[in-house]
C-alpha cells in the first residue's frame, strides 16, 4: 500500500460537507479499494464556526481557498465552491499549476473553460476530474469516458435536472400548473430561490455541454446549445401527452447530423413505453448510443449531499488508484472544434397547441399554412366544441424541418386564427 | 504515445469475430483514447477455413489457443473460448503465468474460480478483466468496482439474461404459454438449441455471484446461490400479475441480511411503476443500491457479438491507458469469506396460485393453513366462480419467512385442498 493521498476540500457547502462525511465513514474500506488511505489534512470555506454537522478539528483551515490550494501538504484539491469565473476557477488553475490533481463538482466551470482546463491538467501532468459535474451520483462521466470506450457515440441524452423532473412529475400527478408547483418546490426546498438556472434549462446545458465533449471528442462548446426552459409547460399541455400516450421530459440532447453536432435543451414529448418517460422525481437518466454497443442507459439521483459526494469520492478513488485517463478521454489537444449544427436545420416530429375561437374558418386557416410551409400533419386531437369561445386544438406533425416549423406558427399568429402564442413541444422517437 | 498493446484473441465465435471487427473498425479512435495502439497479433479457433465475415490473414493464426496464451507476441489474451473448466481455465491460468493480462468474457469460468483467477493475476502482476461476462455492454463491473467505490453497497440485482426476459416479454405481449414462445425463440436464434442454462437460471446465477463479489468484497460462491428458472411461468400468472399492477421478471438479487448474504434468482413480482419494469425484451438492467449514492440503475443489451465486444474492447482500452484496479475492486486475499444467508430465512412477500375444485370447504382449508404458520394474507382474487370446476384462486401475503411460506404450501397440498402444485412467485417490493 502506498502513501496516503492528501486532500485539500474548498467549499463546505451541502456537497463539501458530504464529501467530508463520506471519507470519514468509509476510511477503511476507501484504502482497502484505492491501495492507499484517502485522508483529508486540509479544508476551506467562508465560514469557520458554522455547524456543519462534521467534525473538522483534524484538518489545518483557511479562510482562503487560494491558499490551499497551494499547499504543500495537499496532493489533490477538491474543488466546491462552484461558479464557471471568479474564485472556483482561480482554485482549479493554481492547484494545477502548483502540480496538484483537481476534483471539481463544478459544471459551470467545466461547461465553460473544460477545453482549456484539461490542457492545463496534462501541461501540469495531474488528473482533472468531474464526475460530480454531471448528473449527480450517475457514474456517467466514467461509462462516456472508459465504459464505452469501444464505440463511435451517434447520440447522448437525458434527464440532468432534477428540479425540473421533480416539477413536471409534479404537475403531471396532480394536474396543477407551473408556477403553483414551482412555489411549493420552493418551499420544499427542492428548487432555489432564484430558480431560473434550473428552470430555464441552463442547467442541464451545462451537463450537456460536458456530456458532448465526452462522447464525441470534441471541445467543450456550452454556448452552442440551444436553451429552452420549463415555465411554458401548461397542465393542459401534460394532459394532451397522456392523451396521446406521452410524457414531459426536459432533456438535454447531443447528436451527430449531417449538418454538425446538435445540442439542445427543451421540454420533449417522450413515448410512454420507454424506460426514461419513467424517470421520475429527482432522478436523473442519462442515455448513450453506440455502434457496437448500442442503447445503454444509466439512472440515479442527480443532486444532493450523498449522491454528488459519492461521485467526487469515486474521482478521488480514482486519482488514488493512479490516474491515467485524460479528462475527456482523448488528450485534449486532440479534441476537435465541435461544429454547431444550427437549430433551424433540426428535423423532428412536433406536438402544437392552439387556442382559437371555434368558428368558420379556423381549421382552413391553420391547414393552409401547414401546407404553405410543406408541413405534414400526423395527428389532430379537439374536445370540447364550444362555438364562440376559446378552445385548444392539438396536432402533432410528420417529420420537419424546425425553420418550416417556425414558419408555420409565425403565419398562423400573424393570420389572427389564434387567441394565444401557440405552444409547441418536440416529439423526441428514441 | 507508448508501444502498441499486442492482443491475442482465443475463441472466434460471435463475440470472438465482433471483438475483431471493433478492433478493426476503430483503430484510429481506440488508439487516440488509449494513448496507443492495440493491436492484434495473434488469433485461435478450432476451424480456420470459416468464414466468419472479417480478414484474419495479417494475424498469426494457432490451431491450439494454449500456444497462443504463451506466445512472446502477446501482451494481452482475450479469452473467448468459454467454459468454467477445460481449454477456457487453461488458457487464462497460463497466460497469467507467463505474464500476459486477461480480458474475458467467460462467466462461468469467473463465478466458479474468480477468486483463485484474481489472486493468480495479482501473483503475476497482471490484469484480469471481464466486463463482458456480467450484462453484455453495460459498464456494470465498472461502476461496481469504480463509480461506486465511494459507497458501502446494501444490494444488487439485476435483469441479467437477455433469453429469459425475451420469453417473458413475449408470453406478456401475447398471452402465450411458456412451451410454444420457447419454441419460437428457438427457431429465431434467441433461445439455444439447449436453452437450460438459460431458462433455468443457472446463466443468471453465474452474473450473480460475480455482481455480488464486486458489490460487497467477498470471495465468489457460486453455489450459494438459490437459482429457481422460468419454466413454471405460466400465462395465467402473467395475466394475475397485470391485474395486481406486477410485472413478472426473472431477478438475480443479493443484498446484505442479517443472516449473511443472500443470493437468489428466480422469477420476481414487480410494481409496474418501477423503470426495471419496463427493461424489455432482449434488454438487461442492473440496480446497484448504496449507502451514499442510494439507487442507480443501468440497462442496455446483455448479450450478442456487437454489445459484448463493446465491453470487451473497453477492458482491452483500459489495460492499454494502464491497468491499476484488482479484478473484484479489493485485493483478492482482501475478499472476505462469503457467509451465504439461507433461504429459509428470506423474508419477502409472496404471490400464490392455488387451483381448487370450487366446493364448500376450500377456502377454509386454505385460510387454516395460512394462520396455522402465521402467513397474512394482503389481497385474494378469484374470478369466475364455477361450482365443481376447476378454479384459480390467488393471494397475495404480507412479509412473511420462506420457510413458513414452504410449509403453508406443503400443508395445503397435504389436506388435497388443491388439485395442482401450487405456483408462488415472490414479490420484491424495491
Amino acid at each position: 500500500m502506498g502513501g496516503a493521498l492528501r486532500v485539500g476540500v474548498a467549499g463546505l457547502g451541502t456537497v463539501g460537507a458530504g464529501t467530508v462525511r463520506v471519507l470519514q465513514t468509509h476510511a477503511a474500506l476507501l484504502a482497502a479499494r484505492a491501495g492507499r488511505e484517502i485522508k483529508i489534512t486540509e479544508v476551506s470555506a467562508k465560514s469557520r464556526g458554522k455547524d456543519r454537522g462534521i467534525a473538522l478539528d483534524a484538518y489545518r483551515w483557511h479562510d482562503d481557498p487560494r491558499a490551499l490550494a497551494e499547499s504543500n501538504e495537499v496532493d489533490v484539491v477538491v474543488e466546491l465552491i462552484g461558479g464557471a469565473d471568479g474564485v472556483a476557477g482561480e482554485v482549479v488553475r493554481s492547484a494545477m499549476a502548483h502540480g496538484k490533481h483537481v476534483v471539481t463538482a463544478n459544471k459551470a466551470l467545466i461547461a465553460h473553460h473544460g477545453t482549456e482546463l484539461a490542457l492545463a491538467a496534462e501541461k501540469a501532468g495531474v488528473s482533472l476530474a468531474f464526475e460530480a459535474a454531471v448528473a449527480g451520483g450517475i457514474p456517467i462521466v466514467k461509462a462516456l469516458r472508459e465504459g464505452l470506450a469501444a464505440n463511435k457515440l451517434s447520440r447522448v441524452y437525458g434527464i440532468l435536472n432534477g428540479t425540473c423532473n421533480y416539477i413536471l412529475t409534479t404537475m403531471r400527478a396532480s394536474g396543477r400548473e407551473f408556477a403553483d408547483v414551482l412555489a411549493e418546490a420552493q418551499k420544499l426546498g427542492y428548487a432555489e430561490a432564484d430558480p431560473a438556472f434550473d428552470i430555464d434549462g441552463v442547467d442541464t446545458a451545462h451537463k450537456l455541454a460536458i456530456l458532448t465533449s465526452l462522447a464525441f471528442g470534441t471541445e467543450v462548446n456550452f454556448k452552442a446549445v440551444h436553451t429552452e426552459g420549463i415555465r411554458e409547460v401548461s397542465a393542459l399541455d401534460i394532459q394532451f401527452a397522456d392523451e396521446l400516450g406521452y410524457r414531459i421530459k426536459l432533456l438535454g440532447i447531443a447528436r451527430r447530423t449531417e449538418n454538425g453536432i446538435e445540442q439542445r435543451v427543451h421540454p420533449c414529448m417522450i413515448r410512454e413505453a420507454l424506460p426514461i418517460a419513467h424517470i421520475d422525481g429527482a432522478f436523473n437518466a442519462v442515455v448513450a448510443d453506440g455502434d457496437f454497443v448500442d442503447t445503454t442507459m444509466y439512472e440515479g439521483r442527480g443532486a444532493g449531499a450523498g449522491p454528488t459526494a459519492s461521485a467526487v469520492v469515486a474521482d478521488l478513488v480514482d486519482v488514488a488508484r493512479g490516474p491515467r485517463v485524460p479528462a475527456f478521454a482523448v488528450p485534449a489537444g486532440a479534441l476537435e472544434t465541435l461544429k454547431p449544427a444550427p437549430m433551424a436545420a433540426h428535423r423532428g416530429s412536433y406536438y402544437v397547441r392552439f387556442m382559437v375561437v371555434d368558428r368558420p374558418g379556423v381549421f382552413a386557416e391553420i391547414a393552409g399554412a401547414l401546407r404553405d410551409h410543406a408541413v405534414s400533419m400526423e395527428a389532430i386531437l379537439q374536445h370540447g366544441r364550444a362555438p364562440g369561445e376559446k378552445v385548444p386544438v392539438v396536432l402533432t406533425t410528420h417529420e420537419t424541418e424546425e425553420a418550416a416549423m417556425q414558419a408555420t406558427l409565425a403565419a398562423i399568429v400573424q393570420a389572427g386564427a389564434v387567441v394565444e402564442p401557440p405552444r409547441m413541444i418536440r416529439l423526441e422517437a428514441f
